[in-house]
């Protein structure tokens, strides 16, 4: 164990969850998975892969994991939440109980709460009463199978107290994990949040046979259409301009281990919501958070016709198709009026 | 003929000349290709297409093709520039004797004169001696064939004198493309030109083996880099942030057929540009571009990392591994520094 440094604690097992722990261990921290399921960490423990998600990969010695939470936080200085969005704040109240007094907390999430439109670090200061030195996100082009290869990657650490991000940063930094610090927490969650959201409409666009001309244009309405809300919520343009808004982005968007684009494209060959859902273990966040970033446009009185129109085909009042047309039909006019 | 329009003459008879004349047709205009060649232009009035570059996309009747200038420029109240960037200066010496005294051109081209460093609208200006109101720039993402195909797709038209947009927005709009008026010459050229370069870095990862988190990265990367240059010149960053900066961008890095891309990957894979100029017919603007802005940006005070080091492996004086390892090892810091 190093030195100076606690343990950290990562809840939630999943591909990034999982991929994430990787980054730590060989950033030099000993790493406690909580898994929900007994025998998921009973598999890292054992066989040294989560077979389940990252399957192939095998885990670092100073990865170890537990289906207890309190042991998962034995020691740890820093915990992170990797996690499904939707249901986070009920498992924090659970969990938090058992959090240790001043450890900081870091979100890997990347939803916003549908029945309060909250972002996940607003859910953790609701819950927990920890202040902002205490809450960070990381966020950035991190296709989790990509980094549980290795391949190398960069991504935003962001937390309101520079200080806290600049160590979290030295945390995080492994050989082929480059951190960079920032103070916007909420940019890079709105980043993150929306790039889901875009990221089905260009996997629609793909499952109905759309080109890169046309994929490459929704990236870039995307992009402006978070950059609109994102600056009137108080974000700073140039996160959403960075790792965590374009970067995040254009990985989701380019690439086919993305399950958002590719539930999005499901959604373009013609399946439901639900017969996606009923056929996949994986949660795709953007499905939800559309609704949840429609609200929060209308609540600041922005314009924000991707994420209506993707709310609208997730909740089957429209047809990818009849989207499409919605989007690409739009008056022409000046660029940026 | 329509009542009211003149004809267009387009300068260039490679793929987006060739593609971007089926806009035109389809747009309702009477088009003449001006083509080097005699025989390109033949194949083209009597088979109906252009083997060469567009083989299989039957050509509008709208359409014909000329190797006389006189001839080509007969008519035209626009003229389309669709020809290399880099011996587009000799030849505007040729032509504009002929060109038409009122009629407005439209640069399609996506380079910055080497010997210069002037952008495509100054060597308009300074050969022809016409206005800012009679020189305009169209940019997006729009690659050649998939625009050939009538694939839906978005750009910018671009002139210092806004009713001249509008009217050539007019002119451009077809059922698939869609135009959109700026007024940001300088932002759409700066933005055309610098995605080449980067398209070649990205093509390089690619040639490398590497995935698209780290992809992702360098379009953030270059398009910060950009937005940096063309703010010191006098762009409009939001010109940067849209389809003729961010789109045109994330268009050319996605696509395999995307010259400047596979240009890159080559080299990736260890070819030398000569290698590759011999065995191509097509050019990769931006082996050419890198040098132009990585000088533009010295000149300017502009920190250019990515036009420098593509310059450099173009140029033979580094290993495309060797720029991967210098991009993706800078010093950990806040992203925004």
């Amino acid at each position: 164990m190093h030195p100076e440094w606690g343990k950290v604690a990562v809840f939630g097992a999943g591909s990034w969850g999982t991929a994430f722990s990787i980054v730590l261990a060989d950033a030099g921290n000993d790493v406690t998975i909580w898994a929900r399921r007994e025998e998921v960490a009973r598999a890292i423990n054992e066989k040294r892969e989560n077979t389940d998600y990252l399957h192939g990969i095998e885990l670092p010695p100073n990865v170890s994991a537990t289906s207890d939470v309190q042991e998962a936080f034995d020691q740890a200085d820093v915990v992170v939440w990797a996690t499904p969005s939707q249901t986070f704040r009920e498992n924090l109240v659970a969990w938090a109980p058992h959090l240790p007094a001043d450890a900081v907390m870091v979100s890997l999430m990347k939803g916003v709460e549908l029945s309060t439109l909250n972002r996940m670090s607003q859910v953790m200061e609701q819950v927990t009463g920890a202040g902002p030195e205490r809450i960070a996100v990381i966020s950035g082009p991190n296709l989790a199978k990509e980094i549980a290869r290795r391949e190398p990657a960069a991504a935003v650490v962001a937390c309101a107290d520079e200080q806290v991000a600049v160590r979290l940063q030295r945390r995080v930094h492994s050989p082929a994990f480059r951190p960079y610090t920032s103070v916007d927490v909420l940019g890079c969650e709105l980043g993150g949040a929306y790039k889901n959201v875009v990221g089905l409409a260009v996997g629609m666009a793909v499952g109905l046979g759309f080109g890169d001309n046309t994929t490459a244009s929704i990236i870039t309405r995307g992009l402006a259409e978070t950059a609109r809300l994102g600056m009137k919520l108080g974000a700073n343009p140039l996160t959403l301009m960075g790792l965590a808004g374009l970067g995040d982005l254009v990985a989701t968007c380019s690439s086919p281990l993305s399950r958002n684009r590719t539930f999005g494209e499901r959604l373009g060959r013609g399946q439901t919501a639900e017969e996606i859902y009923a056929s996949t273990r994986q949660v795709a966040e953007g499905a939800k958070s559309c609704a949840s970033l429609r609200a929060l446009a209308e609540q600041s009185g922005c314009d924000a016709p991707i994420a209506m129109y993707v709310d609208d085909v997730v909740a089957g009042r429209m047809t990818a198709n009849e989207m499409m047309d919605a989007v690409l039909a739009r008056d022409t006019k000046a660029e940026t009026d």
